[in-house]
């Protein structure tokens, strides 16, 4: 594979494993040094405030183990700063190394998995990936295909976050249903208060215990279920993305779709443009004098036009599908052998993956700003530098 | 802008304008080299048959005028290989350069157009243009965000598609939604029975006539309406798509997103799978003693499994919003002086870019199936070469 | 071949052959639109003036023809902007495409050139053509590999020469070394007095006689001769390119060296730091109170340090191997019979290509200095927007 | 900066500084987790065989304080692998993380080199880089600027080394100039024989000596030097390398390009292309009965036509300067101030890159021949599959 980079100035390169170094418990290294995942975020201008600490308030959200909806897989996963930050607190400009070990290997009981390595989990990408690797597939803990993966994915989304900060845009992201259960509509003054409030993320108070309950019943016969996902972006200026294939829009939709369980994107009215006229789905503009901008009547675009931000707010939505593990027995194939087998159930899972993929469509959509916004703005000029240095 | 190349290894570079060379109506040039559309598809094996009629197949199946349910835009869309071909028949293994000269500008009349420089169109692009560009965006018909840009998507979609019908790998959109009336499920073997036997390509034929009737009936009141496109591939091997970001059915959906009208895309069971539970969702499989191939009883994974190629068929559907260009009056801002205005109305537009847009589709998925392709068996292994000359 | 376009965001992209679309004379289309060169640069900032003289000057410079040293070809090289430019004067943003059709074509007898269709010539490129594409390589006039590629890198390079000259950055190119015969040192200033004031481009007036001579008496002979030549670039701000692959240093010279012929390349002082101890080479530094910067007592580094633009005068040295078509028996192999064979001597041909390969030089350094400078300052800085437009 | 990757589709990415995580010191983390090197390879195909002692290996030739030419400093350049790799042995077609932790921070006095912060040294990156990052340049130990940073290029070269091994493609560098003493012309065979024989790693074991007392007693006064290091390779097949701009030969020249000391290239003849005629340049070729291949009876394009390779040996030559740290007291400006000053020597140096600047040089050579070995053949080729896995 060779597509572990997201973006085009403002580069997000990521590699590792679910359980890559387990098989390291009898080297004389460190643990620490086993194995885990690892980010490059290349792009990064020099300048910003970055502390591993920011890092890992972003990573704590998608920690398992939180709440009774998720996974009891304890894994910490702490993070390290390895390049490109002086003194612990600001950027060089230097690409930012970001390393964070596996440590639940400790407990890795490999046979566990062993049994399974030819049976393709449904599901699960194991299949498209033993027949593109075959032998040499890592079928420890689905490898690549892990949603453990995702771990750095957020790690660079938090140094997206780092920048995004400074120029005043915020992208949240929370459950608006799940498992059929839907939330009312958000506005984003209510998502800001209440979006985690609860373990569903879901800032839609009245209906969230519900949706907890429901979950909780349903990891009680074995199942999982999935649910939707809404992202908002404030405080975007006019005119991001590069047309006309890497619109924002675009960019957005790819990063989002590479998340694994994702199975559909819809921005704006999305699907429901489809029984529209033209000038219901149209959004009217008016000057406002009050901010001296043009301003719209009403976000069926859901904040693009041309594909590229329009200033009003970004409203996009995600059908996130239930987590493939689950604890019911499933007809499959053992590559190995081509022979039909059962599978027997799994038990390590998350019921709904909804509490945990939030910080990462957070970051995946932040990581595409950014790139937007530094090949809009340029280094030089998101930069705040001393004037006494242009006279180099 | 910079982003208008589409793929890694096949890539797809396109330029052009809708009006582009309207002002030189005066010059002591060729008419035909005014301006047009431009397309270099770069990492085209060699050995493809490729010929300009192949090219112009595709561009005739956007081309305006062709029904009641379009734009009268008397545009010909004439197609003319420039490099990469060899006596008018096989590649070389050169990038192939693609010409497609404006030509109804001849009876451009830029002062129609004029009048609305700086009144932004509701639903257009050009508000989020004139931001980025200010005094010097192209305002005459749109620009690089008229639909006309993506003539040359399709040309670079045909020399995908030469390639893919050399590796057996079948791309057909049609439409099953417009102005919320729906066609019932539809199969591959139907969809390629019927999807071009009426205006509106949808495969249902029962359901097709009323779809044609009610955009006649839209297109009266002055109004345009939307709709849902299907995409079917079939063929596709096991294991194409670069995880972890650029897994096939994320490049898909970036080229989607990428076309101006599209706000949604769902893969499978799309957003269905939000209200199921993980039995229900996973495809069970098993092994097909006939093909000597594993093969599922469902496809709610719409082909892609941890966003690879899955070998099952591959089925995504867009929402397509209706044409911004309305005769009806609409309120916006003249982006010049800042005023509140209204808009009068404009005439020459399609009802519904359902009967236009579907080969669009079909080009950026192919464009996106063939990058994969290219990475996954590279060039040699493309390319049918008499072996004598392996001894060089 | 996958790899036809330089640059990161400001991006030329190109296509064409020396003799494309030569064996479309009987077809019933116009013969501007048989064949010829593309060139789309993407990345353009809107505002820049540009018109089809412009990049039409710089094509004269390398156009066959001019002089007794180069080829009898008879090209024209008319070019014509396609798009991505509004009223034949001002950059819009989008895409800039060019066109510039061969019409050489119309004296073509496709049979001169058939017959050596198999027995490679020696130092052309058609051996590892002919492994790669084997029978469905472009065996008419070299195709890709033909010099007459380089006329669509001189359009990319005239539109970053647009850009460049508002940025107050110049660029030239000319002749130090003809065939073993020196010209003295020179600087930027006698360069530019007087390096277009001979055919060889030499600026050194006392010895450009002898070398035009000397190269005259070469071909007599029916040989060739190779040399050197020198670049300067004035004007370039401190601190451009992109660490640490990308340092400008690292990107011009890839850019050069993916010219045809150039064998060897040199920053500064060049292969005689070989023979220097440190103090020697380094450039010590001093305050220049007039100007309000940092100065160099010296230029061994030739403009870099650390690969990145340090203020100084750029000064690069290519060196230009001869052309290797000549007029005597070689010996070589028909790779289609493996056979040993002699090939009898081929006519037309430049005698040296130092007359004529300066502005393709110059073109792939400026390429490389905008994509830098696109990265530095950002699209939104390169333009000068009416204010107005900020508050859409 | 945004350039921190190397590569087309076989992609290394890489970050770290001299000196990161020198200020964490005091933090209640693991000292092997304060900063360092990453690397990251995208693109490396199933089924290679890696284990952390072949990356090990590569790094030892780059340590410091090997011999009395180098520099004393004490770093150990532990190499762990952090993901990609199954059971210490195998590739599994994910991404390789490779880290090598900083360990001689512990001696750090940062106060030692703070005092400079300011003042630039001559030959130094740390004036452009203080223009471009002001005061946030990381200013210990040359931050990103630093030699250092070349054991992350050589960490992915040796894993580009383990794919080459496997293709029987080898890439070796070796001294062939020292501060103006030559080594005669040497020989693949030679080079193979005896490269590594001598502190100096040149390959004229006659010569040696004699460079190596030299470098000796440069260093006695204070000072440093430079030199010449020669490439060759063998064993590329023909035709690797995409025109018309990343042809092998300018890959090759761009990553050889962007290591720190590196001021000139020449590829076959070099620069002696200037001097001679076409018929004495061009290489004539002849058909080899024995080995059923074309052969050439010279090797002046230095393995490339049209810059793919040709088959026959590649030979490069680069120039190295003197290390730009002396001993000597220099000229410079105060950034800060404005002010002129003299800058008092600094001792911890190597007298001669020479030594240590080879493996860099095989690393970025193997890197860009991967890259285009996997265009040319993909993944899905580079792969030796159970057949069994080709039914799923």
């Amino acid at each position: 594979m060779n597509g572990n980079t997201f973006g085009r100035v403002f580069r997000v390169t990521t590699c590792g494993e679910s359980y890559s170094g387990g098989f390291r418990k009898e080297l004389d290294i460190p643990s620490c040094l086993y194995g885990g995942l690892m980010t490059i975020v290349d792009g990064v201008p020099a300048g910003i405030k970055l502390t591993a600490d920011m890092i890992q308030e972003e990573l704590n959200k998608r920690k398992p183990g939180q709440s009774p909806l998720d996974s009891p897989r304890l894994e910490k996963d702490l993070v390290y700063i390895f390049s490109g930050v002086m003194m612990d607190q600001m950027t060089t400009g230097a690409p930012v190394g970001i390393v964070i070990p596996n440590n639940d290997i400790e407990n890795l009981h490999i046979g566990q998995y062993h049994d399974y390595q030819e049976a393709a989990r449904p599901g699960h990408a194991e299949i498209t990936y033993m027949k593109r690797y075959g032998q040499y597939n890592d079928w420890v803990g689905a490898g690549r295909a892990s949603g453990r993966e995702t771990v750095s994915r957020v790690a660079g989304g938090a140094v997206a976050k780092a920048i995004l900060d400074r120029e005043g845009i915020d992208v949240i992201a929370y459950t608006i249903e799940s498992h059929g259960i839907k939330a009312k509509p958000i506005t984003y003054e209510e998502a800001k208060a209440n979006y985690r409030k609860n373990d569903i993320n879901c800032p839609d108070l009245a209906v969230a215990p519900a949706m907890e309950k429901d979950i909780l019943d349903v990891r009680k016969t074995g199942e999982t279920c999935g649910g939707i996902i809404e992202l908002l972006v404030h405080g975007l200026p006019v005119g991001l993305g590069e047309p006309c294939f890497d619109k924002l829009e675009a960019t957005i939709a790819h990063g989002l779709m590479s998340i694994g369980a994702v199975k559909g994107i819809e921005v704006g009215a999305g699907f429901k443009v489809a029984e529209m006229v033209g000038s219901e789905c149209n959004d009217e503009m008016y000057w406002d004098e009050e901010t001296g901008r043009v301003r719209y009547y009403s976000n069926n675009a859901g904040g693009f036009l041309g594909g590229l931000s329009n200033g009003d707010e970004v409203r996009i939505r995600i059908a996130v599908k239930p987590t493939p593990t689950v604890d019911v027995v499933q007809r499959t194939v053992d590559c190995g052998s081509h022979k039909n087998v059962e599978l027997s159930p799994i038990t390590r899972r998350d019921a709904s993956l909804l509490p945990r993929i939030y910080p990462v469509c957070e970051a995946m959509v932040r990581i595409a700003i950014v790139d937007a916004l530094m090949q809009f703005k340029g280094y030089r000029n998101m930069e705040d530098l001393d004037p006494k240095y242009d006279q180099i």
